[in-house]
């Protein structure tokens, strides 16, 4: 597992500098497996990420026969489902072997579902890297599936629903999403929902499992201490161990599509009345897809508007009246939509202030424009903290992963502040005023009524 | 601020290996002020920490007139509500320059109030640090405390405990504090109740700001691209202009003791009914202050018990039987006192099993020991985990502060691990039957009567 293999595959490999003294080197098996490292000089551990190119959106639910293609018969919730049942063993490693290869090395060992992608990765110390990258490639071409541990993690499952059910942010944030996506793919709920979890059976699952754990869908990214022709050579040993004929052409599988899709609004105002204390309110517009050229515009314009305590919805919200501990904006991205909005947390008796007080500052922003001193400000706070974040081999990993799945393109920092800092007054204007034009929604979780937001978004005079 | 500057005071240092190349150096002004650095190779960031050792066990309530000394008189919440205001600006600087102070360079900047103690810090990139020695130096020395940003941060802060209040993890564990620890101090909430709040007067906050944030309460801690030399000139000099006379002698605040204090059980059953998904279950018994020379065995027991996915609670409640999604335990520790505890989150209908398999756990631990792969896995889980966790500036200037502010001692992680692989499958059982021979108690949050429990912890033969 230590490099020493010979490889006799024909291997496609590019290299490129990322920022400061670390290299992406980017390696295609034949078979469309994908390995891009990130060697970061120093390190003496490295962060690992095995990703799957499939989500939730690419899930059909039983209701969709028409849509289903053979083998695609899934359900809803099966990619999270799935996700945790590769923890559940191998023929070779129990669920319990699993859990002591990371435990004993004290790494960190998880897993994420997403809408666009399933990713499996650990963190650890330089010389546990080849054992993590034997131990997820076997849950992850070898997963039994075993029926009784099955009913168990529907179990589990079902009770992280029932956590997130619990957490108002949460339930108020999948409502904007379906709110402003509507029927599309990306608004549905990443885990699924209960019924679908108590619905779903084993074979659905193992048949998502086949259909979609394949070379072509595979992404293997790691950074820090990492030796990229010891991970090409530790991940092919492994591959192949498991039966995988990583010499067999395939392209890897087809990005999404780059250009947005049609999105139309599920509703304007959902809200969920429960007998809480605080209102969960969200303010959400069609966003940016993450090919759109806008998007480091969008980044400086999230910044101005709410990524900081200094920014507009902080001063204004929190800062001079004093209404809500939490709030800001945030821009999520996927291969062909996205959403934009504007969060906060407030009592009943707020919680129509807080929300007209949101849209007007998009507003403003939209009629006023920006600063040049926010503008600098802006372009400092995302380079600083991109440096900062680029610390750890984990944001370096996830980058990396990311790029690949949803962009097929990896961008370095150095490139990405260079053009951050072309981006203008004027087109954070423009972008402001595009999002204020879409459609938008309102969603709210807590102890007030529809009839709060009567009128909502359409009583403003500009 | 960057180093240039005479020093004219006496100061008292040490330098002493850390871990890997780190070198921790630590220098007493004759004020009490002290100062901690760890420089580690390498890094381009430091994360800056100034700690006041004052937390919410120091207050006082307005019931409490015979306890409370002069100048004492803060009301419960006082300390969190201070930590709040010293950002709301200063003679020389708004409560948005501070914020832009930090948010232009892309940095991290927040504070925390704990039950020992106040942290104010910051991540930043090396050429910055400098900037962060002196706001958060004007911040600390110099707030105005302003009587009308005094009402609305009393309206932040509300809506701060609102939200906590929403959170039944959250409630359940301040539960499991107040049942564990009764009427000692460290079992009441961080932030104060929200009566306390809406009752606290500027001029309580006043005179707690006066009597606890002085040369002798304060110790600066830094860690990552860090000179000692520039720090302790950057400190003094902003300390100085701020008007503060560190040359005038006085001995560092005393600690609260290192031997353990009288803990009276609250109650032995804490149950709130909410009408949510999930039960959130703690079972607490008093623990280990930070000074007990057994907190080393308590974190291998922590580990074995609950600390991972190989451990029992995890393998027995989730992996084996699917009760629940989260399950662990976990040892708060401070000066003279502490909370062992075990935590699992499940469907109404499943909590007394939960609660009864997780209690069990704890015993078969002390009935029947740990084996020696249990033991080794432990001990590879801490010491791979302590040096993963180490990569993090923001953890080592975390733990410098935590040391000098608890125990007034630091142990370098080589001393640690060499302590660690001394400990045997005989103290760690020992440990067990110590805490479970102790009074425990039960708290819970969620759709459950009191009934549920009805015997719990009592019905149970050896």
């Amino acid at each position: 597992m230590n490099g020493a293999v010979e490889l006799p595959l024909d291997i496609a490999e590019l290299s490129f500098a990322a920022s400061g003294d670390a290299l992406v080197r980017r390696s295609v098996l034949p078979s469309g497996v994908r390995i891009l490292s990130e060697h970061v000089p120093g390190s003496s551990s490295a962060t690992l990420g095995y990703w799957v190119a499939v989500g939730s959106r690419d899930e059909h639910g039983a209701e969709d026969a028409t849509k289903t293609r053979p083998g695609r018969e899934s359900g809803y919730g099966s990619t999270h489902f799935l996700e945790h049942l590769l923890f559940k063993g191998t023929p070779t490693r129990t669920a319990l072997d699993i859990a002591i290869a990371f435990d004993s090395v004290g790494g960190e060992h998880n897993a994420l579902t997403a809408k666009e992608h399933t990713c499996y990765y650990a963190r650890v110390r330089d010389h546990d890297l080849a054992m993590a990258v034997d131990v997820i490639a076997d849950m992850l071409t070898s997963s039994l599936l075993d029926p009784a541990d099955f009913e168990n993690e529907r179990g589990v499952i079902l009770e992280e629903l029932a956590m997130a059910e619990d957490d108002p942010a949460d339930v108020a944030s999948q409502k904007l999403f379906e709110a402003v996506l509507g029927d599309h793919d990306l608004g549905r709920p990443i885990g699924g929902t209960r019924d679908a979890v108590r619905q779903v059976s084993r074979d659905a699952v193992h048949a998502h499992y086949r259909e979609n754990y394949r070379p072509q869908d595979l992404v293997i990214t790691a950074a820090g201490a990492v030796d990229h022709d010891a991970l090409v050579a530790d991940v092919t040993t492994a591959l192949t161990a498991a039966g995988w004929d990583l010499s067999a052409t395939a392209r890897p599988v087809e990005r999404r599509g780059q250009s947005e899709s049609l999105v139309t609004r599920g509703s304007a105002l959902s809200v969920e009345t429960r007998p809480i204390e605080q209102v969960h309110l969200l303010i959400g517009f069609p966003g940016l897809s993450a090919s759109d050229d806008r998007r480091l515009i969008m980044g400086v314009l999230n910044s101005i508007l709410g990524g900081g305590m200094s920014s507009r919805l902080f001063q204004e919200v929190r800062e001079k009246r004093g209404l809500a501990y939490s709030v800001y904006s945030f821009a999520a991205s996927y291969s062909d939509a996205g959403v934009f909005g504007l969060y906060g947390a407030c009592s009943p008796a707020k919680a129509r202030q807080v929300a007209d007080l949101m849209l007007e500052e998009l507003r403003l922003l939209a009629a006023n424009g920006v600063t040049p001193e926010e503008l600098a400000r802006a372009n400092g706070q995302l380079s600083g903290a991109s440096a900062l974040a680029l610390e750890d081999s984990d944001t370096r990993m996830s980058r990396l992963g990311r790029a690949e799945i949803t962009l097929g393109e990896f961008l370095d920092l150095d490139e990405s502040l260079r053009r951050l800092a072309l981006v203008t007054a004027d087109e954070v204007q423009a972008l402001a005023a595009d999002l204020v034009s879409r459609p938008l929604s309102l969603a709210a979780v807590g102890a007030v009524d529809e009839d709060v937001f009567a009128g909502f978004g359409t009583d403003h005079q500009e």
